[in-house]
């Protein structure tokens, strides 16, 4: 079996990066401890060996088909169900009250990382049920709580996030499902979803939908919107019955075929009950809960995707041989070197790790924010959701964007090989280009960040990043070597604050095309500094465990692989910022629809 | 049918731009006028209209297969190869005595840029026919133009390059299939070629192979190579025999399925005769006249593709409501606007827009070039061999490398549904995705660009460059509105001046994997700064014509349209030149192989 993870790093960022470990010392986690972490870490492997990686290919090549209204998904997916089930995976972050395993964050997420690497859409199956049991669990109540979360957390029942309409699709606060109140206190539901994933098939006994609609009256808006457990089977007088919730159409997607995505007809026959969940117009608060879990979800597929193109395209540079050195005097008869000593193949190479440990270091920290979120309190649980929350853009959207550019990198490693099914690579390349759609696009993602993440409480997110990184800046520098990236990385902080100082600007005087016009190029700086400072803080741990450690042979080379990717961000990656601050700081309007004509043609 | 071309914007380059009416007046093209020209491209329009747009998508879906040695592919493939050669249009550029048009190169270029657009994976069938037959009528002796070259360019034989082998891959040096001579004159042929597009096929009732092999004895390297006619059936008394060219198999690929990319067998049972084209150990001279045609051939591919996106998409920003302005005070009750009036939306079109008529422009400069060098003498050919020389390999990396982000952008425009099968996006998406692969791949045109055309004959290729540029920028400076970007373009001739003195300070130290590690990026910032010429002379002409002929409404939508798009390119894309010029001032090695250790892990 090929490499597609390699657990020295995901261990590297666990517990030399993040010192996981201390989590134990809280109450919530006092159970845990290293080696419960490396058990499920090795679980994950596990079930990821035997049923995910084996069967990428297949799933692709044997696309779910709609027939007379079934989803005949791949019949591993079952397996895999009841797999994760039975390990406690699907529910090894709740409460032990919940049926869960009080499982940090942190360390599931890695697990999650090694599925979704080995098979990025399978491995939504478990993620979807996951999302949409705790939000059960958070805001439903005790009746659904017992009715639901249990089959979901065992794998027998799917759950899945139903939120997109034909007509809004971005756009939530124009969603029309209908929700009308009946006696017996649930409500009948009516309405469309489109693209819901795992939305039917028939690997589940029964489909679990989370979905959003607007009760009869509800102030228009997202201030309408309430949230509904609607089942594909209801259950009535201890008998299971037809819910109404019928599968239009299944989109035939360009990947993560595995993974059905549905068109539903929702009360079409007027028999679809719905049960409310918490409190009536509260859906859409509710569901960003789930929402920002699935964004850093969505980051993760991302990193995971490139993860596995990485390691493909480094095997085949290793094994390749063509060409010869660009120094090598005699051309003719000295025999090919392999493509791995090409430097252009060896930048192709390093962007691609850069960009997926890079990645998968940003989620971690965020990781580890939600699990101090669960266990600190007052300013501090303060400090860290507001590090959370102006991450979450970013570590949805950096992944998948550079993700997608690093998967294009693997394949032209590969080159005309690479664009043939006879390695992973083509599917991988057709796969993760949703990363940057699905969840929020990255515009989406970028008005967040700029227009709402950096502004709220005057800035305290923004503040507490800084104070993070600076952390970060002062371990550094205390390194000779790393002196010159230190300082490198605080010259992009004074650009960074130049761009939003400006910025802000056109927010306070309320032109707000103007203030977000360009935000996706302001994602793109902001992430080139985030990912720059997770690169510090991965090489500045590596400094010192070679300092202390006297690493030798594969050790050594591990930990100054570490250094060398830094090096290669600072210094193939980083100054794009000059480009994008050129043009954030630039008058020239260009973008802004006028009202009078119309110059795009 | 959807519009995946713009006859205005062709007949703006072609007559407006570019002035090819001028050609004229040269001997070569006396009989041809303007209408000639216009009659080609509307013969082009009619096919692309009739058989090529309607079985874009068939052709994906029913992808060719392998059965029984034969590949099927589709049955349109034959009545298309038979239009093109009823209409002329497949020798259109070559001389009458050769059975041709003398089109040209200006005018038969966008020909295709319109054929590839409606379906560029057909369109390649009869480009490869023609790009081979050329190579006979070039170099071939009279009995091999008479007996292969007429029925290529009816259409009942297809042609091919069959250039690359397993063993060698980009590094043409080290192929090894061999060639022995016959009594009869010919030679045994014996060996396995990979990736030859169009290498079988039902659908012409010859294949004629135009390969490199080595003549027993011959030099190593290059220059031991020579080239031969290899058809699928060879003539003997009268008869036409199986020339044992067998169909190994087909690679699947990911896109562009309509061409099946074959692996041959070659003379596995030793009866395969080969006919030797020119003079023996010529044959990598030869196809080099090949392989610059044919690299120009894919950028027009590349710039159709993103064509054909950029129209798909403009017309769904233009019919999709979604959200509301972010100006909009009533963000609750106001309608849907529709897309096209985000900023963001537009920043995604104009970039589009920018792409692909910039690479067009592009493209239709260099055939110019082609055209002046087939008609003019001594200095002044010289002078358009240079040019030539210097912007092919830019001309078919910029409008793969960029039309692959681009048709990315149209995929983002469109949100999940240009993910799915419903609209051509995706599969356009996964079509240009080969485009900086084959024909040389991008790091192959870069090391071609830095470490060859730029030093050649000390420099004038560069120089010859530098005075086209001054013209565009002396004729541009004439008038006010354009005058920051006449600043601006020549700050960027600065720049890349430094970056140049830099890099050939290595070449003459001998230190060439210093010299070309960062060729990529080289390319990338030469790219942008000849599309900005392209931008810049496109935005003179409009304005031109804007302060000449007073145009209203839609003419004068299209020409403010053309000078918006400069500006869009020079805000928004040419400052990444600032980032690429940050690397490669910098004196951080960081992708040279190391001897002694491995740090990429």
């Amino acid at each position: 079996m090929a490499q597609y993870v390699n657990l020295r790093n995901l261990k590297f960022l666990l517990y030399e990066v993040f010192g996981i470990e201390s989590l134990t010392k809280y109450e919530h986690f006092k159970d845990h401890n290293r080696e419960s972490f490396d058990m499920i870490l090795d679980t994950a492997k596990q079930i990821a060996d035997n049923l995910l990686y084996p069967t990428f290919r297949e799933m692709d090549v044997q696309e779910p088909q709609l027939e007379n209204g079934v989803v005949n998904v791949h019949p591993t997916i079952k397996k895999y169900l009841k797999a994760m089930g039975d390990a406690g995976m699907i529910g090894a972050t709740y409460d032990y009250e919940a049926g869960g395993g009080q499982v940090p964050a942190s360390v599931y997420s890695l697990a999650s990382f090694i599925l979704s690497a080995a098979n990025n859409g399978a491995s939504m199956f478990t993620g979807l049920s996951s999302g949409a049991a705790r939000l059960i669990i958070s805001f439903g109540n005790q009746e659904l709580k017992d009715k639901y979360v249990p089959k979901m957390l065992s794998g027998e029942w799917q759950g899945t996030m139903a939120l997109t309409e034909p007509q809004a699709g971005s756009s939530l606060s124009d969603i029309t499902s209908s929700a009308k109140p009946l006696e017996d206190g649930s409500y009948l539901i009516k309405g469309q979803k489109v693209f819901i994933s795992a939305g039917e098939h028939n690997q589940a006994e029964n489909i679990i939908h989370l979905l959003l609609a607007r009760i009869e009256g509800a102030p228009a808006g997202v201030k309408g919107i309430s949230l509904f457990v609607v089942p594909k089977f209801r259950e009535e007088n201890g008998q299971f019955v037809n819910n109404d919730v019928a599968a239009g159409s299944i989109y035939h997607k360009m990947g993560q075929k595995s993974t059905p995505a549905m068109h539903l007809m929702i009360g079409d026959n007027s028999n679809c009950k719905g049960y409310l969940v918490g409190e009536a117009n509260q859906g859409l608060k509710y569901m960003f809960q789930m929402m920002n879990e699935a964004r850093l979800g969505v980051g993760l597929v991302g990193a995971s995707i490139a993860t596995n193109a990485y390691y493909a395209s480094l095997q085949y540079a290793q094994e390749r041989p063509q060409g010869r050195r660009l120094d090598e005097k005699d051309q003719k008869t000295t025999p090919q070197t392999k493509i791995i000593n090409h430097p252009d193949v060896r930048r192709m190479l390093l962007f691609q790790k850069a960009v997926a440990e890079g990645s998968l270091s940003l989620l971690l920290e965020c990781a580890r924010y939600a699990d101090l979120i669960e266990v600190t309190e007052g300013e501090e649980r303060e400090n860290y959701s507001l590090l959370l929350d102006i991450l979450t853009p970013i570590a949805k959207t950096f992944p998948a964007e550079y993700g997608i550019k690093s998967v294009s990198e693997a394949m032209q490693v590969f080159g005309g090989y690479g664009y043939c099914e006879d390695f992973p690579i083509e599917q991988l390349y057709r796969d993760i280009r949703i990363a940057s759609i699905y969840e929020g696009t990255t515009a989406i993602q970028s008005q967040d960040l700029l227009g709402r993440k950096l502004t709220m409480k005057n800035g305290a997110a923004a503040m507490a990043l800084m104070q993070e990184v600076s952390k970060t800046l002062q371990e550094a520098s205390t390194h000779e070597e790393l002196k010159k990236y230190v300082e490198l990385l605080q010259k992009e902080l004074g650009r960074m604050q130049q761009v939003m100082q400006r910025l802000l600007g056109f927010a306070m005087k309320q032109e707000f095309e103007l203030f977000l016009a360009d935000a996706n190029l302001f994602m793109e700086m902001a992430s080139l500094i985030v990912i720059s400072w997770q690169w510090l803080k991965q090489a500045t741990v590596a400094k010192v465990q070679i300092l202390t450690k006297n690493p030798q042979g594969e050790e050594l080379a591990f930990y100054e692989s570490k250094i060398h990717a830094m090096k290669f961000f600072f210094a193939y990656e980083l100054p794009k910022t000059k480009w994008l601050a050129t043009r954030l700081m630039d008058d020239e309007v260009l973008t802004l629809a006028q009202e009078q004509k119309e110059i795009i043609v």
